[in-house]
C-alpha cells in the first residue's frame, strides 16, 4: 500500500504538477528561442576550447570564482553591458545565476516578506507577478503606454503610497522591449523613472531579458546605467539572445546589496559547461549572432503579424513588435481568453491568456499573448488559423478569416 | 551618495557576504574532488556527440523533457541506481536538481514549516543542518555508531515523539559513507529503519551523494530500493562521482512526492550541457571512472591517514574512512575546533570544524573533519604538518610530531 504523504507537505504548495505531456503542436508560449538559430557548433568548439584550458577547475565549486560564477564568463558580461547597455560594470558586481528566474527568486528573496508592496507595470512578465503573489505581496500597477510605463502614473502611485504611509520595496520594470506589450522606454522616461526612485527613496529592479532582440539600432542605455547611487539592481539572460536551455543569467548590484543576495544561492554554483562555452564563445560571436538572430525574429514577427491580420482582421488589435519574441493581442472585450487558452489547448495551440500577464487579471481577460520564437513560419500561420477557427466557435469572432466568411 | 539598502532587506536574512578571497592554501573543506580524475576529454567528447544530436534543442526550455530535466539523462540515473544501489527506478520519477543541494532545498520546501520535527544523526552534513536551522526546524538527533545510525536509538526518539504527539516529517540519513562519519549502514539496520519508518507511519529522506566511492566492493541497495510503498525520498549526485562543478543531482520520489516538489523547482531547469554531456558519458564510461576514482581517492585517504598519525599521533582519534572524500577526527576534549579553525584560516588551513557537522554543535567541538580529495598528496602532507604545529601552538597538543618533541 502507497504511503500517504498528503499531511507531510505544507498547506501553501502550489498545485501538484502533471506528468509532462510533450510540447503542443502549435506552442505560443514560453521563451523558447529560433531552434535553427542555436550556435550548435561554435558553442561546441567554444567549450572544447575552454574545457582544454580549465576542464580540471570542473573539481572544485566554483571554478576558482567563488560563489558568484565564473570569473571569465563574468568579465565577458561586464563587456557586454558596457559595450551594448552603456554600463560600466565590475564583475564583482555580477552574479550568475540559473536563468533570470533565479535573479528574480534571489532579489525577492532578499527584499520581500509577506506583507510588502512593489510596484509593478500594469502588464508585466507572468513569471514576476506569480512570483510576487507566491510571497505574499501586494502590488501597485503603473499604466504601459506606446511608451512604457507612464511616469505620471509612476508619481502618482508613488506618491499615494508616500501618503498611506508605505515605502514600497522597488519598482519593477522591464524598459526595453516590455514584456508583453512589446514597448520601449524612451531616455527622458528612463531618466524621470531614476528622478522618481531617488525622490521617494525606492530601489528600482530593472528586467533587461528581451533588450538585445530590438529589430534595428542599439540597445538603448540602461537604467542602471544612468544611476549613480546603486539604486537599481538589474537582472539580464543569455536565454534569449543565445539559447533557454543553458540556463545562464546574472543580476548585477552594488556589493552592498549583492553581498546579501549571494548568500541566497545556496545550490552550489550554475552548471560549469554553460560558462565555460559562453564566456569563450562571447568575445568574438556574440554581437555576430545576435544580428543573425534578430533579422530571423524579425521575419518570424512578420508572418506572425500578416497572420494575425489575415485570420482575425480587425478583430485583432495589437502594435507591431520593435523586437522580442511576443506580440500582445487585445481582442474584443467578450472574448474571454482564459476560456480561449483552455480550449485552444485541447486542440494543440497555447497561448499565454492575458489574465496572466495582467497585474490585474480583470483588465487582461480580453488579451493573450503569442510568442514566434521557436515555431517554424508554417506552424505560426497553421496555428493562427487554427487559433481564429477556434476563437470563432467559442466567441463567434473573427467572423472572416483570410478573406472567406466563417 | 550611495542610496543605502538596509532599510528594504527582510530581517531574518543570513549575514552578508565577504568577497571571494580565493582558495586557501590548504584546503581540506568542501566537496571538491580529484583535479586529475575529472575526465575532460571524455566529457568534451561526449557532449560534442549529444550537441551533435540533440543541440537545437537548447532552443526550448527543458529540451522536450519537461521541468524533470533531459529524459536521456533520467534514463541513464534509472540504470546507473538499478545496477549499482539495486534500485528499479522510473525516469519519470527522477528530478534533475542543481546539485543535491538544491534536492535539499526542494524535499524541505515541500514538507517542513516553522516548528516542524525532522529526526537526524548526530553527526551530519552541515549544509543539511544549517537548512534545517534555517527552516526554523527543530531536530532530534540519533546516534551514529561504527554502523551508522543506530536503530535502538532511532526507536527511542520515534516513540518519544509520539509520546509527545509529535510525528516528524522525516528521518534524514546518509546511510552509505555517512557524512562526517564515514560509516556504512549493513542491510539489517536499513531494513530496520523501513521498518520502524513504517511502525511510525515517518518518511525517510536518504541521502546517497558518496555510495560510489567506496573502496571496495558493490554501492550496498540503497533504503528506497528495499522500499515497497513509496515511503522514502532519495537523492544523489554526480557532484562526487564526477565533478562538483557541473552541479547535477537528482531526486528520486514516487509520483505523489515528485509532483508536489516539481513545482518548486521555478529556476527553469538545470544546464543542459551538462546534461547532455552525462547522458552521452555515462553509459560507457561511469563506471570504470569511477573504479579509478576510488583508487586514487583511497590513495588519498592513506596519505591523510599516515600524515595524521606521525604529526598527531594518539592525539588525533579517527577511523580509517572505507570511501568518500573526507575523514572525522577528535581530538582531546579541551581542543575547541572552532578557534582551531579560525587560528588556522589565518594561516591558510581550512577545515570543518565539528561544531557545524554536529546535531549538537557542543558535543562536536572537540571534534573536525578534514576533505582529502582535492589536495595533492604534498599538499596533504604538509596542510596535517602545519595544522599539527598550529594545533600544538594553540593547545599545547599534539606534543610531538614527526617522531620530534615539539
Amino acid at each position: 500500500m502507497s504511503f500517504d504523504f498528503t499531511p507531510f507537505f505544507r498547506d501553501d504548495l502550489p498545485p501538484a504538477a502533471n506528468p509532462w505531456g510533450g510540447f503542443p503542436e502549435f506552442n505560443f508560449v514560453g521563451g523558447h528561442n529560433d531552434a535553427d538559430g542555436v550556435p550548435v557548433e561554435a558553442l561546441t568548439e567554444a567549450l572544447a576550447k575552454a574545457m582544454q584550458r580549465d576542464g580540471k577547475q570542473l573539481a572544485t565549486y566554483g571554478m576558482n570564482s567563488g560563489a558568484q560564477g565564473y570569473l571569465p564568463l563574468r568579465t565577458c558580461i561586464a563587456q557586454i553591458l558596457e559595450a551594448r547597455a552603456g554600463m560600466a560594470t565590475d564583475p564583482a558586481n555580477i552574479l550568475i545565476t540559473t536563468g533570470s528566474l533565479q535573479g528574480l527568486d534571489l532579489v525577492n528573496g532578499a527584499l520581500l516578506s509577506p506583507g510588502d508592496t512593489v510596484i509593478v507595470e500594469d502588464v508585466s512578465y507572468g513569471g514576476a507577478l506569480s512570483r510576487l503573489r507566491r510571497c505574499g505581496v501586494d502590488y501597485k500597477s503603473v499604466k504601459v503606454d506606446a511608451g512604457g510605463m507612464c511616469m505620471d502614473g509612476l508619481a502618482t502611485v508613488l506618491g499615494d503610497l508616500q501618503g498611506q504611509g508605505i515605502r514600497p520595496k522597488y519598482i519593477y520594470t522591464i524598459p526595453t522591449v516590455q514584456n508583453p506589450s512589446g514597448t520601449v522606454m524612451s531616455r527622458e522616461r528612463r531618466q524621470r523613472m531614476l528622478d522618481l526612485a531617488r525622490q521617494y527613496g525606492v530601489p528600482i529592479f530593472e528586467d533587461d531579458c528581451y533588450a538585445d532582440l530590438l529589430w534595428e539600432g542599439d540597445r538603448p542605455a540602461s537604467i542602471r546605467s544612468m544611476d549613480e547611487n546603486g539604486q537599481v539592481i538589474y537582472c539580464g539572460t543569455f536565454s534569449k539572445s543565445i539559447a533557454p536551455a543553458l540556463r545562464i543569467g546574472y543580476v548585477v548590484a552594488d556589493w552592498p546589496v549583492m553581498s546579501r543576495i549571494l548568500p541566497l544561492k545556496s545550490d552550489g554554483g550554475c552548471g560549469a559547461l554553460e560558462q565555460m562555452a559562453l564566456a569563450e564563445y562571447c568575445p568574438d560571436h556574440f554581437a555576430g549572432h545576435v544580428d543573425k538572430l534578430r533579422q530571423t525574429l524579425k521575419g518570424k514577427c512578420e508572418t506572425m503579424t500578416a497572420a494575425l491580420a489575415e485570420q482575425f482582421g480587425a478583430t485583432a488589435e495589437f502594435s507591431a513588435p520593435v523586437g522580442g519574441i511576443f506580440i500582445w493581442i487585445t481582442l474584443p472585450d467578450d472574448v474571454d481568453t482564459d476560456r480561449l487558452a483552455q480550449v485552444a489547448s485541447a486542440q494543440g495551440v497555447a497561448i499565454n491568456p492575458g489574465s496572466e500577464w495582467s497585474a490585474d487579471p480583470d483588465s487582461g481577460r480580453h488579451r493573450f499573448r503569442l510568442c514566434f520564437g521557436h515555431a517554424t513560419h508554417q506552424v505560426i500561420r497553421d496555428g493562427v488559423a487554427r487559433l481564429a477557427e477556434i476563437c470563432h466557435g467559442e466567441f463567434g469572432v473573427p467572423l472572416r478569416g483570410a478573406n472567406v466568411e466563417r
